[in-house]
């Protein structure tokens, strides 16, 4: 857990994260937590394998946390742990871990701090936002002081984006980092049906890379569905002869259809 | 699954969606079906329950499948159905049902006769889209013609967006519906910390509904965590018992500052 500055090593880091929230299932909230974790995490060498959403449900929650955590390096959530009686992510994550949920003092004394400066009562629902399950470490949250926490493999956080964005950085050192993924987009004109033999081939004769192919719909373009294809390799080698065997490819093909 | 015109029976009718995709997991593509199908089911009476996004690898969309098409009425998939070696739906959602994976006729026809019209021959590649688990029936793609398919209660649509987008309305009124689920959002200029408790009484006085409470983050707001008190329930009555408590709730909290 406190891999900070360890040199990169293992070939592959994995995780998941769980976004815990009524509002991202009733389409009210569109979220945006998912794609910040994402790409923050794939800048880190660390590979995001699942993403779960999950409502305000105390077995919901403790299903996919349980299921995850035992799969993959880290776990991450968003959502549910503010002051109001939906908010139950803190005891549900101590019942997932079968640890007691305490009030954890250093941050009922942050939180106390926090209030009596803007001479606000540390109501018990504020108060609630010092829940966590005993053991866990302090995520901190300089946007409105309710930390988040850690505990074994287990990160959760904040569902507001910025709060959730801003813990995301503060974790994100203390994580092991596995050999960064190296990537590269070729776009191509021709459509898919064109080339998807072809790299389909290129794919196999470069196991060590991984190349996607994504289309988009531009109906105003000649062709209305351009694609970019990505390849991801974690050598450089690896990288380059896949895409010089892509770029071939396009030749080769823009070649045949004049 | 031919529920089309049936009258809304049942309390709840639930749904899964999982997003199949290593973009939407290394962050390249933010996804926005998932926001879509949640704000389409909503409407039409249909729960989401769990959403899952997994990479194009054939375990996991049979895990995520199966998981889901037994807990809940319905399962979407978005991702994974044209004409590249990453596109692997098709024969996954087959062996998670145990069936084989066909090139269907249909298909291949619609497909024949829109590349013909197109002087495009019908490659390998283009031919992989008409594959479906035997006994599917198509969900139409008027977009680019390749169709989704169900199968038992499993929707297979494309990832694309406005693809996506067309075969969910397509499928939409194919769908046994619930009881429609009523909500009404009230703003409240209270921070939650000052009303966590108060609204954790009233949801305990009306079990009927579920009450949520969605803060925002402005900083140049006076109270820069403006909250939404948003009140489900299936019965307009208990929505407006709700509604008049959580007014006069935030009535009386409002005199008691002043």
């Amino acid at each position: 857990m406190t891999a900070e500055n360890t040199p990169a090593s293992a070939q592959s880091i994995t995780a998941a994260m769980v976004a815990i929230g009524d509002e991202l299932l009733s389409g009210r909230t569109r979220d945006s937590n998912i794609g910040y974790l994402a790409a923050e995490l794939t800048k880190h060498a660390i590979d995001l394998k699942e993403v779960r959403i999950v409502p305000d449900e105390s077995a919901a929650i403790i299903a996919a946390v349980n299921a995850l955590r035992a799969r993959y390096d880290y776990v991450f959530t968003s959502g549910g742990i503010g002051p109001t009686h939906d908010d139950i992510t803190a005891p549900s994550i101590a019942e997932a871990l079968g640890l007691p949920c305490i009030y954890d003092e250093a941050a009922e004394k942050l939180l106390s701090a926090y209030y009596q400066e803007r001479q606000l009562p540390l109501t018990p629902a504020r108060r609630q936002m010092a829940r966590m399950p005993q053991g866990a470490e302090h995520i901190a949250n300089p946007v409105s002081i309710a930390p988040g926490f850690h505990i074994a493999n287990v990160f959760v956080m904040a569902g507001i984006p910025q709060i959730f964005q801003t813990m995301v950085q503060n974790v994100l050192p203390q994580l092991e980092k596995g050999k960064q993924m190296l990537s590269l987009a070729i776009p191509c004109p021709l459509g898919e049906g064109t080339f998807g033999e072809a790299l389909a081939a290129i794919q196999t004769r470069h196991p060590q890379t991984s190349i996607g192919s994504y289309p988009h719909f531009n109906p105003d373009n000649k062709n209305p569905f351009p694609v970019e294809i990505v390849i991801r390799a974690r050598e450089e080698s690896h990288l380059q002869q896949a895409a010089k065997a892509v770029e071939d490819m396009i030749s080769t093909l823009l070649q045949t259809q004049t």
